[in-house]
């Protein structure tokens, strides 16, 4: 594989940034463009429907620069709020039923940074659990 | 199931309304929502990778109200452009890629709804090839 | 304006289609896309803050053909939820916050849709309010 | 303010994290969130119709934690593409149109991040231009 074109790419970046540096940045760009794509997906609180749609995610996302492992996983809430009672009573992927940790390898610094819901702050919090 | 919920949502709509115009509108919806969801997910231009994306999404839709099938297809232009040869040459969904037949039944109408790109118009086209 | 592009895509639709039946398909279309769309974005719950992202929005919006008007607004919760308290407390656009009128005119048709978060429903419901 | 908040999401960090590292992961989540965001919206090629748009879009991105400033560009190409000459001739954001400068500052540090087409890459890339 050539490597003209990271080079092109590196010419833009500030010249103090360390290589763990840009691997921080690039993970925040992979969980923030990944949170994104994957909410309102609808699916049926099945166990066989969310393994199919969480692996198709995560063939997608591991496709990305960078990426040595992702595991997406939508979790529905216990409540049986999706166990369907009528047409409109299905689910649809919301901010607080994600689950993810990628894992980067970005020119030899090993990163694991997840999405968790984090109940005490209302929030999807994205954070850097490894950095190596 | 009760059908509490759809008498309900009944109500909101002009009286004039037929069951063909609310399956057109339905589909519509259901075009609409799945085209801007499933752009740019990133994918590797594998078989198998385009299978196991293709499944996941196709999976997911089935769960909405009134569908009956859906076949989302991904098809990358054949010019080896997604041969990858660098790190950022990998594939992301875009307009020009998505196949798209849905199946609906709403009320007793049967619906064939498509999303092709059309290049004589550079537009992702959405429309209804049969309905009855 | 050439009307070519039109006829084309007339073409692809079903022969027993009416006028009125593709307008319903276009306003669910357009529903569907900007609904998605808007979803996500932070805003400060400020008169003058969510006015101008609404504004920005609408603009957006009207430039889609057959669209007369369009009146998109951002209503958060008054609970206090929003004034600003610490770091990650702003808003973002949640499903249950959309109000959406569009007009539309296809071919003669006028018609009148909207979204609006149904509480009885826990569900953004989309319906055609007017058409003639 | 209270930075209660602030303290439990640091919590959830690796301990040898910098807060350059924080600053450059929160500069890639937002850059990564805010350009999935906006593509696909429609737009008119014309001057006051950018504007409101752009203008919405920097109010928006401007109510997150640690942001001092952005500015969004939407930049469409200059060959008369987007004159308008048929129903189903308007605008739309795609990815080669984005042009963003984001001011972050993070505990102290100071950060513009930026999204830039490259067209040498075929890509949009994302870079930490100045970080002190």
């Amino acid at each position: 594989m050539s490597d003209e074109p990271e080079k092109l790419a590196d010419g833009f970046f500030a010249g103090s940034i360390t290589t763990r540096e840009r691997a921080c940045f690039e993970a925040g760009i992979k969980l923030g463009a990944l949170f994104h794509s994957i909410l309102r997906f609808p699916f049926k609180n099945e166990k066989s429907s969310l393994i199919s749609i969480q692996e198709g995610f995560n063939t997608s996302f591991k496709a990305q620069p960078y990426v040595k492992d992702v595991d997406i996983k939508i979790v529905p809430p216990e409540d049986g709020k999706y166990t369907k009672s009528h047409e409109f009573d299905y689910g649809i992927i919301q901010d607080y039923m994600v689950d993810v940790t990628l894992k980067l390898n970005y020119k030899g610094i090993d990163l694991v940074a997840k999405i968790k819901w984090a109940p005490e702050l209302n929030y999807p919090l994205m954070y850097i659990e490894e950095i190596t």
